[in-house]
């Protein structure tokens, strides 16, 4: 280990909706020394539009321009576009905001226009006034595919048009062997920590972890890898995750989820109401902290970013990672 | 001149709004008993998206839909997306409203899936309530070329980005010559007239006229061949028309529009203001019928187009036709 670490930098992975929560969290307290690492999986063309839902959930949340009320999208959106096109007859399964819409078309323009994935990213965070940095955990495609039934549907298919509604045998990330992990991660500062936010595992954090090189990457950056368990009382707050879980024959419980990171997290951060798995999370050789993980609020994000932090901190001064104590700022 | 004339059946050829406010008078009239050949010189691709300005101004008229305060577009039209593309440093000097975007979007979409821009016309005219039938002049591009100063400026560069504001040199339609008349415009039944709309010559007619074998075919049918006046008293009702018509050095008037078209239309409509040049067009070996051209209204859309089919009537009966009298329909 011979870069030292930046104290003052923190990395963390994300998908949609959980993640940005937690990573608006960690904005808010960190902001430029925030990087976020943003799942490209979801991503598809759709009317000739290159969307990347998540990168777009989390610039939108951390811009402070998300839809609270939705879950997803842009607040203040009007529908006059999804209107028309449906009465053109039109495609109409995929809700596309007013609004929304220029952000695909930006990012769409930009890319034929041969910028990289990374630089529109830089560019729309810019524009929305995010102060961390959103990084596509590739500039090329990775598609995640579900296998079912024999069948193999895009994502979007299965998480949109399907409404999730047929069982998940496997998970495939196509193009993922042949994908470079984004070169900007691999030239970010050593960090102080990696903080794995409250995505769903399966969907959201493993294609960032599909891409050659993010997983060793990680582990070598020997700082502490902490996770947050997206699974609370042994139900997902939003999304797919306990159902996808279940059919995988996963535990559907935060220990399966701790079991799902096993050999990469260091730390999981579980809710009260699970506090009493710790013993049997701690026994698979994972640091557990407890803490309420529902965020409702601009201030539960905030608050459970500070545990995550405060965690950290006191994994780095375990034997494991020896460092001395942080520095004061 | 085998084929019999059909007289039920009109053609007429327009660009934008002022051509697209007499073909709603006509489709009045006569419903799908009209055909309308629009130009595509004015196509261009923006954002990825395939936009038809013409076809869109004809088909939302026609529709019913148009947006009548402003000239062009949709009613009700609300501009998130526009907002929102400012906002983030897109490209913002093509006004796109959120319900026009539809439009755009499903044309791109289908074009994309292989069909025709013949067969998308029709899909969204009978999505808009089109009864008329409107063809794109070619399936294949032709694109209106300004040439000022020694710059080639693409078409909606000078008329929009650059508001007219250049003087003309010469207008070239790239890909014409490669271009294959729309082959359903081969397979029209016989009409018993044409009537050319009041849209610019130069611009909105010229590209149609453009296409190999369009004039030859407007000859070959042996009906009568109308032409609206554009200029009124000396000026342009509305667009760049009577400013090119003085920068190509043609005299700015009705006199100049029917020498324009000499040699290919019979007759020529002129306003009632300009009755003093009736003796002068006539000269030409054109006929001339004076009326009140300015359309404001809906009714005035369908008292100029009763009147163009009367001059058309009139005309088949003289000795250049020699047709029987029209069988009640």
């Amino acid at each position: 280990m011979t870069a030292p670490v930046a104290d003052d930098h923190i990395i963390a992975l994300a998908g949609g909706v959980g993640g940005a929560k937690l990573a608006d969290g960690l904005a808010h307290l960190l902001g430029d020394r925030l990087t976020v690492i943003v799942n490209t999986g979801d991503d598809f063309e759709h009317l000739g539009f290159h969307i990347s839902p998540d990168l777009d959930t989390v610039t939108y949340t951390l811009g402070g321009v998300a839809n609270s009320q939705q879950g997803w999208g842009l607040e203040g959106e009007t529908w006059g576009f999804m209107e028309q096109l449906a009465r053109l007859g039109g495609p109409a399964w995929f809700k596309l905001g007013d609004r929304d819409l220029a952000t695909h078309a930006y990012r769409t323009n930009r890319l034929r226009e041969g910028a990289t994935l990374t630089e529109v990213t830089v560019e729309l965070g810019a524009a929305l006034g995010v102060t961390s940095r959103l990084l596509p955990m590739s500039d090329d495609p990775v598609r995640t595919v579900i296998h079912s039934g024999g069948r193999s549907i895009a994502f979007q298919e299965y998480f949109v048009r399907l409404a999730c509604g047929v069982p998940v045998d496997r998970i495939e990330f196509a193009g993922a062997a042949a994908a470079r992990l984004n070169p900007a991660i691999g030239a970010l500062p050593r960090p102080a920590a990696v903080i794995i936010c409250p995505s769903n595992p399966y969907l959201s954090i493993d294609p960032i972890l599909a891409v050659p090189g993010a997983r060793s990457w990680l582990k070598g950056l020997g700082v502490p890898i902490i996770v947050v368990s997206p699974i609370v009382g042994g139900a997902a707050i939003k999304g797919p995750a306990a159902k996808i879980m279940q059919e995988l024959k996963a535990p559907v419980s935060a220990l399966g989820v701790a079991a799902h990171y096993r050999g990469l997290a260091d730390g999981i951060v579980i809710d009260n109401c699970d506090e009493a798995l710790a013993a049997e999370i701690a026994a698979l050789g994972m640091a557990v902290r407890v803490e309420s993980t529902v965020m409702r609020s601009k201030a539960d994000r905030i608050e459970l970013a500070g545990a995550c932090l405060a965690f950290a901190r006191a994994l780095l001064q375990t034997p494991a990672f020896d460092h001395p104590p942080a520095s004061t700022k």
